[in-house]
């Protein structure tokens, strides 16, 4: 199966567009005329800077690798230095890879690991951690500066053991999504755990950024399900304790969950499972408003209902997604998607006390088939970037979370903010997608015509307009994406000088050197003054 | 309301034995006879070692402190210089305070904390937090060593702002339990977190020591219930973010959490609240074995219910149980307390899906009244232990947890080792009280006649024991008690060098000088080895 460099997926899959003359029509009448933008036609074509490794230091490399695949082609340095987001896509369309990687090791075992960091540590080499590559904050791009090497942790994909009475599993940090959860359906059990990148991610990745997925409302973000972590940093390893719960002192699981590589590199985690459920029942319903089902929301999960699925999705949002998957123009209300699992008669009564909330709230079912088209079709949406880009639309997303009573303040700041920064020509949208009894996350997609030649300055702007909103409203800097390199900028604000001076001691501590993954998460200035 | 020096509680306060006789003589056939044991008549026949602070110091710390009362009499420096375990309880009856504190302050404002730990550090006087002072491993026990101030919080109890939108509070961390829940009673919430020490411990003690309560199989130990701390440490202030979940680094609320004052003094939280439940049914319930009502446990966690009250205890606690409150001997099984909170329906549904489970492990009913007679004594049992020890029996309980598939052979070799450390001469008795879908605690009891002039030796014999058994076996170091003193031999065991890294790393930042509650949580030489 042939990957796309320059875009979402697998070459041979594209968004399944219900009406594409009605979507095109739609996009029009928005963000007015668009062109169709040339890209780039092979990954041979990108000129790379020459490799910043001695050849003393790559020979050392290959020999702390033992019979891992050490590769230096152009070609794999460059895919291997630019994540998923809108501006690495825009990048690599056009051939730019400021700062690529300069080898990429292939490790299998930890030995390989520990013995790579070991020679990079020796000689001051950066080592950047990397599961399926599909950040979308620059979680995997090297920064500018000395010898990188990144190591690509796909072979590293064991499930090392299921154990049936715990329903917990240990397993290696490569693995990718539906690879794991094959193992675990087969034996009878699921992690729940299904973010928009399933498909082409990492359970290192998941952990390693705090991902949640489409259902995490119910199984919980990673975090939650993850019981033990193995770190190895440079001259040593962590191994959480293997508990259900503790008090012994910080929860150390929870404080290397988050850490995206710059104490160290994630080789494993024992993870919680949840037996595969008796039964699964999503279904649509419209609400009159987004305030009436964020209303709607909160009542549910502070009822104690714990829904698989609740994905709300704002008026504008509605609207476009009749107009791309339904082929329906005009659509002016919230789509909620709601689904439990569970044993028959649990989810029987969930519906019961589910729908008596909705209906307090004007909420009309649409019946059992949009949830199913949701289900099938939810990995998809990423493609349809690929064509947007294609046709000269900047479109990307970007995230936050609020308890509620801050909720619909944020939404509506961030919302205008971006519509600002975008001089009114583009389109915001929103959905809320992952609910708790205290608050929700916040999902925004963005769209403009693509302002030629300034397409990262145009994205800038409106990044920096949401993410100062989502600072000054009292949101997450990040509920589920992670900080990388584009919300780092951010970071001291978020967590306050003494928030910083945790990050700055742990990273001090595991990372002396600061070889590990330069230039994401932790602040510039990692010594903080003293307060 | 006088509370005693010498025991649990208040004067007035005694446990209720259903049928003293048969108690007593149950006992002698255990553990042989015992004898009234004498102790001090009154705390100002405690000697204190004169004060260690230097007037000059004494006076700055007054400065600091502004209007807050600064107590330097041996009565109020003998009652903050220990806990209430056993080993408090013993040196305390004997008169025996070796290293008191030199002064209490009641700080009522967060600037007071913050100019006292300046003060504090700008002299080199080790602080103590002091919440409800009910820990039971050391936490509140000053170091040997240099001048040491203790502040009490008791004055710092308000609850700032409900907010019942978001079901959160911001509250002071020197709020007792009694008061907290009965604010929030009053708004249509609970906290649902009700510790056997509730009516005297703090929240601030709780979140200190990753506190759990009776109810936290379902409302979650208190770091699930912990949106947002504040803790002041010499020197700045860390203030986590207030939001429902985020990717923005390590959790740094469970980073904190569980600190026990080494790295500064919490002084506020944000909790997650839930709504007074519509109907709480809790039902007691015989199995034929412990191993059979572990395995109900495991199945009714992992079906997905989530009962407020899961208590098991086993056969030799069952008996206990049986004579210290039913009158009744002879006993064989093992005495389920099961209980479920929510709406109406939700509760018969559990009980449906419940029973089902039961009744797969032979469990009967034992009806109502076992279930409400439990919730009315929960507070009660360590009034007994004041008894107990009048009577020159030794008594304590020490706490763990476990996956499942660790359970049992754990349960069995701790087990065995504080027999053997006992020479077979004593009781132990165990219960599951806080389950997970992957594990549960195991919280044992044991009894002995006490060693006469020996009893410190002789209870530090069975801790050993039961402490290296429960590290070789997988074991939490603690499940909610903490570490403090008492565990800390273990720590570095138990967290590896990798996990002390980390500990140390936090230490450093935060109290580059030692100041904060010295001798407790982290190991004796902090700074790790090069691993």
């Amino acid at each position: 199966m042939a990957m796309k460099w320059w875009g979402w997926g697998e070459e041979q899959r594209s968004f399944p567009l219900s009406d594409p003359e009605r979507f095109w029509s739609f996009l029009r009448d928005r963000l007015g005329e668009t062109s169709i933008r040339p890209r780039l036609q092979s990954l041979d074509q990108i000129v790379l800077p020459p490799s910043r490794l001695a050849p003393e230091a790559l020979a050392a490399l290959r020999r702390a690798a033992g019979d891992a695949p050490v590769a230096t082609d152009g070609g794999e340095r460059a895919v291997h230095s630019l994540g998923k987001g809108y501006r690495d896509l825009v990048r690599i369309r056009r051939g730019e890879v400021p700062n690529p990687t300069d080898a990429v090791i292939y490790p299998a075992t930890e030995e390989q690991v520990a013995a790579i960091l070991a020679a990079a540590s020796e000689r001051g080499i950066a080592v950047i951690p990397f599961g399926g590559g599909t950040s979308v904050v620059g979680g995997v791009e090297p920064a500018a500066g000395g010898p990188t090497v990144t190591l690509d942790l796909r072979r590293m994909e064991r499930v090392l053991r299921i154990d049936r009475i715990a329903g917990t599993a240990t397993v290696e940090a490569g693995i990718m999504g539906p690879a794991l959860e094959a193992q675990l359906n087969a034996a009878g059990f699921t992690l729940g755990h299904f973010p928009q990148s399933f498909e082409y991610s990492s359970l290192g990745g998941w952990i390693a950024t705090r991902s949640a997925g489409q259902k995490s409302t119910l199984y919980g973000k990673i975090e939650e399900r993850v019981q033990s972590v193995r770190l190895l940093f440079p001259g040593g390893v962590v191994d959480t304790p293997s508990v259900p719960a503790a008090a012994a002192g910080p929860d150390l699981t929870q404080t290397i969950t988050g850490t995206e590589g710059v104490l160290g590199v994630i080789t494993r985690a024992t993870i919680r499972l949840s037996p595969l459920p008796a039964r699964s029942d999503y279904r649509g319903f419209l609400l009159p408003t987004f305030a009436d089902g964020v209303e709607a929301a909160r009542e549910i999960m502070q009822s104690g209902l714990r829904p698989a699925v609740l994905r709300l999705s704002d008026e504008p949002e509605t609207e476009v997604t009749a107009v791309t998957q339904m082929g329906r123009a005009g659509v002016n209300a919230a789509l909620l998607i709601l689904g439990f699992d569970g044993e028959e008669d649990e989810v029987r009564l969930c519906w019961e006390r589910g729908e008596r909330i909705l209906g307090r709230h004007a909420g009309q079912p649409l019946g059992l088939g949009l949830g199913e088209a949701w289900e099938s079709s939810r990995f998809d949406l990423p493609y349809l970037r690929d064509i947007l880009l294609d046709h000269g639309v900047m479109v990307d997303t970007l995230e936050t979370a609020a308890t509620w009573e801050r909720y619909l303040g944020l939404y509506r700041s961030v919302r205008e903010a971006m519509e600002t920064a975008m001089a009114g020509r583009g389109v915001v949208m929103a959905h809320l997608s992952h609910a708790y009894p205290d608050g929700a996350s916040i999902y925004y997609t963005f769209l403009a015509r693509q302002d030629e030649g300034r397409e990262i300055e145009q994205w800038q702007r409106v990044k920096t307009a949401a993410t100062q909103a989502i600072i000054d409203g009292g949101g997450a800097l990040s509920h589920h994406h992670g900080i990388g390199v584009d919300h780092r900028p951010w970071i001291a604000a978020y967590l306050g000088p003494g928030g910083i001076r945790a990050l700055a001691a742990l990273k001090k501590a595991f990372d002396p050197q600061g070889i590990m993954n330069p230039g994401k998460l932790t602040p510039d200035s990692e010594e903080p003054t003293h307060v």
